[in-house]
């Protein structure tokens, strides 16, 4: 247990960097440790704050209430049964050792947030982390076949396990994945696999502009071809990554919005793919590129990598929301979004995994202007509200923590949320486990958050 | 509602056979309708068991404390969204239909339970079923993304959606999902479709005994290669099917055990998998055959559809016991399963869903014969202990309902059984869901089941 000053200070934010000064940090050596600490918090009604890599975006790891932060990175041993196409990972396993570990053996951890050199699969499980790979293979929650870890009175709980089956009772391993780290304490997982796909091929596609690019992903979608990466980038993104590289992938159409596409299989699946995506993009693009070599496509993945931390030469601060529409409605969204940059005069970049409808909505302001900074916070609730209207969903890969609770009711019905709240109560009645996040309404513009530079934070 | 006689005693049971009269039986017509009749029975604390087809082996749709039958069946309406590869269902529909409806949009529905030209959705995520294609393609639950309905207290609500990804709130959808009618109504479904397969290709293959090819189903998964069924038939169950039918697949090889294997995907991935399997048999097998069109493919398949019927040949009784055993310990099940019907002296024919180590373990008996009874409680017994013991769980895809009960805590803790009935109790505190299922002991050796013909008894 660390007390010191440093240690309480690094571990009293997460990468929303708003920061709550914990009483205590708990280093975890091993998993029986969780259930020890977990009978004193009981006990004692201290707040506990479970922390692996730190990088979420919405500050569920951050320990508003204060009390004790559990770090779990010492859980962090990966094992893959090979023959059975499963791993065994502990929590603290960082997503790209896991991924690293199952490419290693021939098999494929498909989930691949942002954050995946840094984050750590229990803050994958707690909140439900994606990536680019979603439509095709799903999220974190789909390959997650058992759990093992602590109930929030200290009690040792299993659910699922190294099997891909099971009807016996209620299901709270599904429960667990995306409640935050406030209904239990995860120490492993198993892990389903898929077979590393043979071969791979990536095309980019430029459009006239965002409402035939996300026309577009629908044809394709009914074309019935599940791309395993369909990422759109609309014109503002694009036009940030070509002043940041100052190079363009379509010199002739500068600044236009693009899909990336990648499919894989087997070589002889991508081929026909391949034929059915190139017909595609004549029919629909005004100009597409496609990838010869590995080495080929790493350049074209460069317009999405880049694109995001190149928004900061239009402001420097960035809300980044991660809000879901149907695929039906997207035109609809791209049209909103045209909207609230109009009207909020604030710089709005959207990229994200179109197949899925889970758009990266980044609306850049000046912290300092207080103005803009009204600005902005308008623009998030009318976003919020506008996607809800839209049949989707406020977030789809980052969950609530802090920064969302004032848009938490946008979503979910009162009786909906009494109804978690009930559950909460239940498994966490003296309610220790990850206080304030989700359900209680913070105020984040009112919380000013630290000036401080992350490891995962765009050069 | 009604409240004839008939009306009542065919509301009475469900495929266990175990009848058990209620006082009503309300015929929804609507969606809004059960909202009435929730509200109604929470004030009065009447029980409520949904009803579908009725086809649930466990007892869970028999209305064990009485109280009022509500009939969903008439909400079965099925919505195709050919261009997002998404369905939305009714909890009546049947899902063959809803697997039709899917196949001539150029989609597919994989969950296929056996029952499935007579079950319909609401049961199926119910009891979270399964069928042939869950090892590559998952179960019910890895296909619903958004269920809508009603809360025990009569409230709307809406879990997930027509979209992919969320990660807003805590996760009731999955929760709902094989909680066997006792948390929540279903009414309606959001499904994942994906792309129908463009070819599929059939070969069975026997081997020696069942120890080589349980051996062999993990030596072909550990070639990277997932079938979309990979089914395994016991030498019983082969031999069975050999009687009723008078044929052998392989007449040099009688009644060995068998697996039948199916691959699919696009004409070229299908070619690719083809050699792999046809490898590995040649190395595993001591013969095999395979289809080379579409009749003989349904030729082969003849095998597994007869044996379970045929079994009726052994006993006028089954115990059709659904578990699950990790792929690592199956050889180690199938030596167990000989010493089981060696020291029961009784029948018992094991076949199933090998690739995801979940097998219907089938015990033949007399029901009239009070001493085979007695011997096949005990071995229902010894198996359900075993297969806990193997890391597995007493089921992968008929759930706990009334008959399972007595062996759920060889399966579940304390602990963790105390957060399930907690959970229970937070969301619906009346228990006027589903009320005796899963968590109360109930012993099904002192109910004698009906003596009826149900439409999808073999015939």
């Amino acid at each position: 247990m660390k007390t010191d000053a440093d240690s309480l200070y690094r571990a009293s934010f997460d990468g929303s960097k708003l920061s709550f000064l914990p009483e205590a940090v708990v280093v975890v050596k091993a998993e029986s440790d969780i259930g020890v600490v977990l009978r004193l918090a009981n006990e004692h009604r201290v707040p506990v704050t479970v922390r692996g890599g730190g990088t979420s975006l919405t500050g569920s790891g951050s320990p508003v209430r204060g009390g004790w932060v559990v770090d779990v990175k010492a859980l962090d041993e990966i094992v893959i049964h090979a023959d059975e196409g499963l791993a065994e990972v502990g929590v603290g396993a960082r997503i790209i050792d896991i991924q690293e570990a199952a490419e290693a053996a021939g098999w494929f951890y498909p989930p691949d947030p942002s954050s995946r050199a840094h984050s750590t699969l229990g803050g994958n499980v707690a909140c439900n982390a994606g990536g680019m790979h979603g439509a095709k293979y799903g999220v974190t929650r789909d390959f997650v076949l058992g759990l093992r870890g602590f109930l929030p009175n200290g009690e040792k709980a299993k659910w699922g396990g190294r099997f891909k089956k099971f009807a016996c009772g209620y299901n709270l391993r599904d429960l667990w994945i995306g409640s935050e780290g406030t209904l239990g304490v995860v120490t492993s997982a198993v892990l389903r696999l898929v077979p590393k796909p043979a071969a791979k091929w990536t095309v980019v596609c430029a459009f006239e502009d965002e409402a035939a690019a996300l026309a577009a992903v629908q044809a394709l979608v009914g074309l019935r071809v599940l791309p395993s990466i369909l990422e759109f980038l609309d014109r503002h993104s694009v036009q940030c990554a070509e002043r940041a590289t100052g190079e363009s992938l379509f010199p002739e159409q500068r600044g236009r919005p693009l899909l990336l596409v990648e499919v894989d299989g087997s070589k002889a699946d991508v081929r026909t793919q391949r034929a059915v995506v190139l017909e595609w993009a004549r029919e629909r693009a005004i100009a597409w590129k496609e990838a010869k070599t590995d080495a080929a496509a790493e350049k074209l993945w460069e317009v999405r990598r880049k694109c995001s931390g190149a928004m900061f030469e239009l402001g420097d601060a960035k809300l980044n929301e991660d809000v879901v529409v149907p695929m039906t409605r997207q035109v609809d969204f791209a049209k909103f979004l045209d909207d609230l940059q109009r009207s909020s005069r604030l710089p709005i970049a959207t990229f994200g995994h179109a197949a899925d409808g889970n758009f990266h909505v980044n609306i850049m302001y000046h912290r300092d202007d207080a103005k803009e900074s009204l600005r902005a916070q308008k623009a998030v609730e009318r976003l919020m509200k506008k996607v809800v209207a839209l049949g989707g969903t406020i977030t789809g890969e980052h969950g609530i923590g802090l920064a969302k609770t004032p848009f938490l009711r946008f979503d979910r019905s009162e009786a909906e949320i009494e109804a978690m709240l009930a559950i909460k109560r239940a498994l966490d009645p003296n309610g220790i486990l990850n206080p304030g996040k989700i359900f209680e309404r913070f105020q984040v513009w009112d919380h000013r958050p630290l000036k401080v530079k992350l490891p995962w934070d765009h050069k």
